[in-house]
């Protein structure tokens, strides 16, 4: 049983959405459109529906050429071809301290929102106006899964974490300078957070963040349980 | 409303279990047994249980002197007062790579099973023996969140994280030497990881996995809804 | 003019007190309970007080039998000989966000007492927990200079300067396991700070930011101005 | 009672004024001229004057035709609105080692002009040539705050704050190549110092710097004390 | 007896055939067309074959037009003057993770073909895909060596080492970001790998992981005995 | 078909030498001599010989009482149960920089006897006093696999690797101070060496690059192909 | 009596050849060819001798306008006005260890000319190559002083170091790829190097290193004694 | 021609004397007393003195045993059999920032008059008391070498180099905690020196600069020239 398509350059997973719910998703960068192209075509073939990540606004421009229907937002650089459909109970917020940190939190948002979930988004809220976070406390306490997405020295994260009794996914982003490292301070400082049931992700994975955040939403969806094993 | 007992040297969260559905944890590194001893009294009044973690085996003799009722165990250096009850659906499956990873592994473990979840173990599973890891692929397929415990390259978190469609927390520990940097190696490698749906916690957190863990099967067990605004 | 004393091992500078309003303190790791005996009773001499920081047990027992009127508190490891009496209008107000951050908290606590401020305590609110930290929100405007103490991520201080139109002095401390790196984290985030106003002193530097805090105050005293430059 | 202006994008902080004594700062970097455009719009109904950092040239000529009244500095990218007002006592001496730190020198001194200081400039004095410093011992002893920029090894804080018994606040830049780490060597040099009474805030952050140093003289002008809480 | 020419901007190594088996290899990178092309003529006057490495396309267009009979491939981009020919038994296996590490994987196997192995490849089978690679298991242990080329966590070389009792050869790539750390993260990772008979070369060191690879079957080819020393 | 027994605390595997043509090896380092002595009892009676490395003395001293057989080494800390025999042709020489390195160099050259390997060794020769490594000249260009051991700079296999035709295999050891910052200074240098043919392995693993090297060996003995596949 | 002139952007030390025996070098980058042209004028008055490092070819051919007596070397990038003359006895040699370091090697070179010295150069003579080296013992052994140029791993110095009883002089480049960090791993490497007699520059620094050198060579021409003291 | 003795665990170099001017130094740390005691016989049999450094009080205690005539110093922890004579002309300053740097700036003290130089030693000079370091002025000009010793942020070679027109060798110390990064801050804040004819040793190695030192004094007493080759 053949469980993947192989085009030369890379092996394409058209087996996935039947194993895990999902169809694979495409990482725009270091990629030409032409390769981006051929994978999409093999995608949209098994699944009406394609998301890519991390993409130039000009590789952007060219499928669009080929593909009229997807679109694209420029914010989080996804492209989509076909609608998001909701699948999930619950609801997913995303956070962000700053207006700078938006392309992550968008990535974040619009990727939950492609998996079937519900998203709401509470932005430029830092900790360094705690009353404008303050403010969204019953948006906060009423999340279901709580993305946060923080740049500069990432506190956000702690104090929402101590706000709610749900899951919350910690994203550091590379916005900042100096001691900030690129992003590695936010992410260390979030990684030795004081707020009990946080995780951690990549430097400006809103991708990754998201994803988790639906399987939690999926698993719930399903009760918890797990009855039979994947094939 | 006063929601926190002032002992001085800190002030007891005695209003947390309600506010979260669980008491206080004591992180018991850097206390003296008499603080702990303290605290512990404070939390027993209200909760009838109390967990300690990163408990030295002296500091625990001491305690069980004063409270002749608790267990303590001396892998996870975990210390419990009452007893855990299973309270959600689903299964944690705690796998770890190699022996020594096991203080974090049952630090998970325990704290999984404190916190009401039900667990399996699946331990010295580490990558570079990938046939005792896919003996396990029923398991691993079945669980309903795994938490993926492993010190050198931090690789098995990444091959479990492609076998399931469940939340994966991976979790980095201190074993190994020279170029593991203290753990500061696997934790990088987990973050940049190419398995999707994983997110990553503290070098040797395994209470925060757990914690997270738990969260998730709470949510579950909720629906994935989350009705009333905390309080 | 001659503007200290040879011991041969060391120079001690008799003349500071004149020059900048506080005799020399001496810093207690390294130095032989000998050593220090000698630059106590040169500093006695000059001043009729002594601060010896960063002094262990041992050696401070040793030092109580030369000179029985000092006084040592355990958790700052601070010696005193003399009297502190307040100078400076205004109040320093010295948060810190954990229990175990105490030494250090303590540690600013005292020298500012010492070099002649008044000295308010607010331990343990630590950003996780945010509604502990907004019961001491009038306390906390109140205040003239802030010194927040914070290890984990150091998320308070961004919270503290958020808060405040007065100078935050931010002090991370060594508290922490796994991806603190020993308070290197901390300092970081705390140096990348969304909040204004906040400056950032070495790792478990509670002298440094008390010692920076009381010049503030000292400068207020006068009126801001500066007239006489110093000889 | 609201407390800022939602643009969408952003929630621009017009009520800061009245609680800080300072309206918002727009910090350019990473903002587009349109935005920072609309943002100011806000800021200059609500408080007549507007001050825009890190701003390119390209955007400040922009910027300049919306706002013919706008005076943009090279040296240290500031895009001034209206003029500022000396308000306080006392002098903010702004030092700083090398030509090459000009930039960041300029943004604190405009900075701190802006927020009401009166501020002298002592510029190119390093420490290898220790003689054009002491040449400018008067204007440095006679300093009610010193903020005192640095790159290659930041060595001129340690001298400076031996010098005198004011704050000093020191800032390392980004100048300098190999060993130097972009910045983050004479970050970890100057919080090392051997001088009290010092603190650091990040690499090339002069506006932090004077913000700071601002807020301290604001304190002095009030004598210290803080007799009523902020609302 | 002379051992090289003497170009003045180099020396030139043209015994090393002798001496070694094979002729100097060109790097590329930071050499002018002009140098590359000198340096050039002159191993082709002695070994009627050379190779060139990390060579932009620009300059490989312009060494065309000098030496028309060169083949130049832009993944790996290396420039072949001369055919190789097959000297060794067995083969060398060159695995990638994913497809951007084609660049690197390429560099290894053209290098390995140019030194007179038979090489096969595996591309495209990160471990976050089990499946993809275990479908390959008879290939994989039947090679001689392996070379093993990941970024991103750098996980492949831990389970191919531990399905092989060949030597393998661990190349980490710079693809990847954030945590990544332009390659140490795997680097790293890689070194502290569980799995036994593996040994590590630098980042994106295709050519490098080859050149031992050839030297290997090389020796094989000799019987392992090494009767004869150089001169 | 079982391939491993599984002792509970760890899975013996059993299996290994008929699959890899050695069994398994026991880390030392944090199992307890209780641990090591079950592991032990199992090998023992499918092999009849057992290696354990990273072995102090105490542990060692009780494990003799149970195996009055082993020979416990104190330099390399490897315990032998059962005689090494020659099992390939060539020889493998070590060398190493200086006396401190001794203890990984004698890790490198027990594990390769006891793999069946002959060793040379070259001790002390570090490349300070280049005529005392040139005065084996011959030695090292007879070898048939070279494993190069150095602390400090690392610099020894760099010129080592210049040297010879033959793989060479570099092992940084953690002997040095400051800037050697344990080891990982010579661990990058040998990475990136500007010698053509050798690999790295972590910090002070004498025991990694010895497998490694025998591995080579191994296959030399084969002729270099590998007609039938792994079981 | 005035010891600079000032030029309000720059103080230019133009009492400096009195004192130290060297009139002013100016460092060309981060500075506008306006600016070097002002202080170039300057120091032109002074001393009729001028040397500029670190410059583009731009701002060279926009000086020569101004300046046409002026010679620009490309290699170096150093712009010199007015000739050097050997003023010291004995010899530096500048080695290096690759083609590419020779940017690094020229700016000694030409900068130890500039200041008096004779220099001769050895290049391209990396360890891997050892013969290279030992084929330049005798110009080794007779030099007075040794600057030694290496990128990649950095081991060149520890070889040359063993060889001769005269100061050595290391200067890591930045010249390598991956571990090699931009040249901190032969920063590092040189640090802790096992000859004797050896000191480090910063990475690229060959002005620093020749500047030392010559100071060596001047010192030697007074005969090492220092009779009168400066003024 | 032997050129070294060969005790097994060691060559001893008794060549040395001839070739450079010195007989080797055995450098304590991590050898036995034993060992050292061996190593010492064979270099007083050839040369009648021996220095041994990094030696514990431990060590030294047994070794007095054995050669009676040895003198040990606490501070520097040297060991020296032989009186050292003075043999060349010039002084050597050493220099140091603070008492707890002595153990270094002793180490380079002793070793430089072991090799014959004249020391002058001025020590607890460090930039924070700028007036403390300038009233030393004169003897610091009047040097012929100057060797500094500054832990903390390291800028005292800074400033001495900008004093004077002789060689300054730089030496950072492990003295100093958090940002100090147990001496990398001064190592690379000494690199970054905006001071020239300056170079830098390994964290606290004394020793090492001192050894240049004489190199350089012994350069000067030859004329600095270099007639014969070695041989």
């Amino acid at each position: 049983m053949k469980k993947f398509e192989d085009l030369g350059f890379c092996k394409v997973d058209t087996d996935r959405e039947q194993r895990t719910g999902y169809p694979e998703v495409i990482y725009g960068e270091g990629k030409s459109a032409d390769h981006i192209s051929q994978i999409m075509s093999r995608l949209i073939d098994h699944h009406e529906k394609v998301m890519v990540t991390r993409l130039s606004k000009e590789k952007a421009l060219s499928l669009q050429e080929t593909f009229p229907q997807v679109k694209y937002d420029e914010t989080s650089r996804i492209l989509l071809y076909g609608e998001p459909a909701r699948r999930y109970p619950g609801e997913i917020l995303v956070l962000c301290a700053g207006t700078s940190d938006l392309f992550v939190a968008e990535e974040a948002a619009l990727t939950a929102e492609w998996m079937g979930c519900k998203v709401k988004r509470v932005y430029d809220v830092g900790v360094a106006g705690i009353d404008r976070l303050l403010a969204h406390r019953e948006e906060i306490t009423k999340a279901s899964v709580l993305i946060v997405v923080a740049g500069m020295e990432g506190a956000l994260p702690s104090v929402v974490g101590g706000m709610v009794k749900r899951p919350v996914i910690a994203v550091p982003t590379s916005v900042g300078y100096g001691a900030h490292l690129e992003g590695l301070t936010p992410l260390l400082s979030m990684l030795t957070s004081c707020a009990s049931g946080m995780s951690v992700v990549n430097i400006d994975n809103g991708f990754g963040a998201a994803y988790q955040a639906a399987l939690i939403l999926q698993l719930a969806s399903e009760g918890g349980e797990n009855e039979k094993p994947l094939p």
